[in-house]
């Protein structure tokens, strides 16, 4: 029998509970081992809950308990789950975490420490809910060399932006449903500012590129300026507009970026709606692959942090995790990255047209008879700095949302 | 230093030779070991290429090396390979192999062999081509009893379909160019006859439901049948029209067949087109996860060969593939499996719906203007039984696909 120990029975925690009452036979016949819940942390108490009588309030209880092989993160937050994960490792117990955050911002040390102890740091749940990302990524991609990740990374932003694209909805009705459905939380800064998606690509750069990414020096962009008109004009071209976020390798030079974008019919994540994510990996011998599934939701992430218990339990004093280096990522600024981009102008297409050529050369018109007073185009592959400088010399531009391949 | 032997300088055994070239330091790293390719064995020689000092003619000279730690088996079919890879891990050396028909049809025996003799049996390229999925079924959906896998599993005969889809191209024209780009083989039976897809998903529904499915007892219908007029209905309904393979567990009974289903936009695999595979796994915690990248090709497919080789390299003395018990998995006649149809039939609905709608029950009319003489229409959800029952009631019935959900 392995002990373990659960911190936090907010809703991934009470789904890991879940999770094991109702797959247990299975699980433990895969992990070749009987799983037992020993500990609940929690500051609050669950009278009548099944776990209350595991419920424990204070974390030295699960420190120093030898029994206690493996602990399950799912707090949130980097205090004080950096340092309670930091000391249940130095005390060679293993960590399966769904926290982003802890893992963005203290991934390569808590790696190390679980690699000197001889135990494992898992996070498959930190990108991308239940769906299998890091695992692939850390085994099954080693044939390649990543030159790309690209992901639908975020389930609260897709699904307003699926609703605005389907339904026409505005933007804050589409939050405010989301809101309703609990896909967005009250205060949905960081799922609509995009920095959820950073975080995560951050993780993926990181393990991708095998150096450690800090999303500070991510460029983020929201969904929060995207309108019911940018949609018209998506919808007219078979374009859909997705909260995009992009690690990449270009000729020795990493970008990275979040923001919307537009991409055609013939992307694969191009059809990922709703709260689904998708992950699409580039590899230069494999090719594109792309992994998809629901990005968040209490079972979904359940799932991924109980398998990596499972994993931990297979591997109790071997380290399997490939351990990112230390050694900072240096993103080149994405001024210097090319791409197309999509631009709403005011006026007329007939009066503006020489104007807009003159600064950005040959465009692509796209008018639509529902929008009188304004015109769109989009522009030959330019960097980004092209395309600020052009912005600046032309009047009325209205957005730009840039279009992805 | 481990070294290796490849069996079979095809295009996978070359793809394999050249992911090695090409990736070479960053695949040793991730295995922790240099990875030297020490024999090649192929029937032929091949002069001027730089495998040819290490070819060899006879199996023996591999088998009875005690320097050589893992075998790639590329060569296909059942034998020789069923024999050297039986030899090679009795002889207690790894084995990783692409070799569907090897996998559906020894796959409990070699696995059990492997676990025997602390070696592995690993067999990612064997489904999917480079796409990982046989890893995340043992690994990653740990916590997850999987209820139902469906995939395009298929390059050749999607590629077919999807040009008769786009371009309204007639079945021999696609097949016709399939073979041109190499797509197709000459003889593209085993592909459009459905037989390649059925071995597939007898290897993943072996791995799923932890029994051995044999690939004879899986229904199985090819696309022959498919002509543009039954893209004309499905396009005009939104819908598109794939070779599915499904294995699926419904109130403790397990169906599989491999046939032509009309899928709608809503669906992961929808818009999974050309010579790419999609594989949906549906996990009773998880929801939906799919995997999708190219099905087949020489380097996607060496790709996971290749990560199969740096995973046995991990774990040269450990075994780590789950295996399925050697019970057979009993499958349901399909039969009594439930689902829609699409039916053409001849004439006209205004003369015939009363006749349809006494053999069928309440059905829903697809009719189009280009085809005068007949007309569709769909079934409510029935058995296979019943449908067939309908069907023999009917005069006039053109053909019938399936609808999947």
């Amino acid at each position: 029998m392995i002990n373990i120990a659960v911190l936090g029975y907010g809703t991934v925690g009470s789904g890991i509970i879940e999770v094991l009452n109702t797959n247990g036979d299975s699980i433990n016949k895969k992990a070749g081992e009987e799983i037992n819940v020993k500990y609940v942390l929690d500051l609050r108490d669950f009278p009548g809950d099944p776990v209350q009588d595991k419920i424990v309030h204070d974390f030295n209880v699960i420190l120093s308990d030898p029994e206690i092989e493996i602990i399950a993160e799912v707090m949130g937050g980097a205090e004080p789950a950096y340092t309670f994960v930091k000391a249940a490792l130095q005390h060679k117990k293993s960590v399966c975490t769904s926290n982003k955050e802890l893992v963005a911002k203290y991934g390569p040390e808590l790696l190390e420490i679980a690699r000197q102890n001889k135990r494992n740091f898992l996070f498959e749940a930190s990108v991308g809910g239940g769906i299998p990302i890091i695992r692939p990524l850390n085994q099954s991609l080693t044939a390649d060399e990543i030159t790309k990740i690209t992901g639908v990374l975020n389930g609260t932003s897709n699904y307003i932006l699926t609703k605005m694209s389907k339904e026409g909805m505005e933007f804050k009705d589409a939050l405010k449903q989301a809101q309703e459905f609990g896909y967005a939380e009250r205060n949905p800064d960081a799922d609509i500012l995009g920095y959820d998606s950073t975080r995560k690509i951050a993780i993926l750069a990181s393990l991708a590129f095998g150096m450690s990414a800090d999303y500070e020096d991510i460029y983020t962009e929201g969904i929060t300026k995207i309108t019911d008109k940018d949609f018209l004009y998506a919808n007219s071209m078979g374009l859909s507009i997705k909260l995009f976020a992009k690690a990449e390798k270009v000729d020795s030079k990493f970008y990275a970026m979040v923001a919307p974008a537009m991409i055609d019919d013939n992307h694969p994540l191009h059809s990922v709606n709703g709260v689904f994510n998708g992950i699409l990996v580039n590899g230069n011998v494999i090719g594109d692959v792309m992994f998809y599934g629901s990005g968040a939701g209490k079972l979904p992430t359940a799932s991924a942090v109980v398998a990596d218990i499972v994993d931990a339990v297979k591997h109790l004093n071997v380290n399997i995790m490939s351990h990112w280096s230390s050694k900072k990522l240096e993103f080149t600024d994405i001024r210097q990255s090319k791409k197309q981009f999509f631009v709403r102008i005011k006026g007329l297409a007939k009066d503006k047209l020489a104007e807009v050529e003159k600064a950005f050369g040959k465009v692509q018109l796209v008018e639509l008879d529902e929008l009188k007073d304004e015109f769109g185009f989009i522009t030959s592959i330019m960097t980004e700095e092209a395309f600020e400088e052009a912005q600046n010399e032309t009047q009325g531009i209205i957005t730009r949302i840039r279009i992805e391949g």
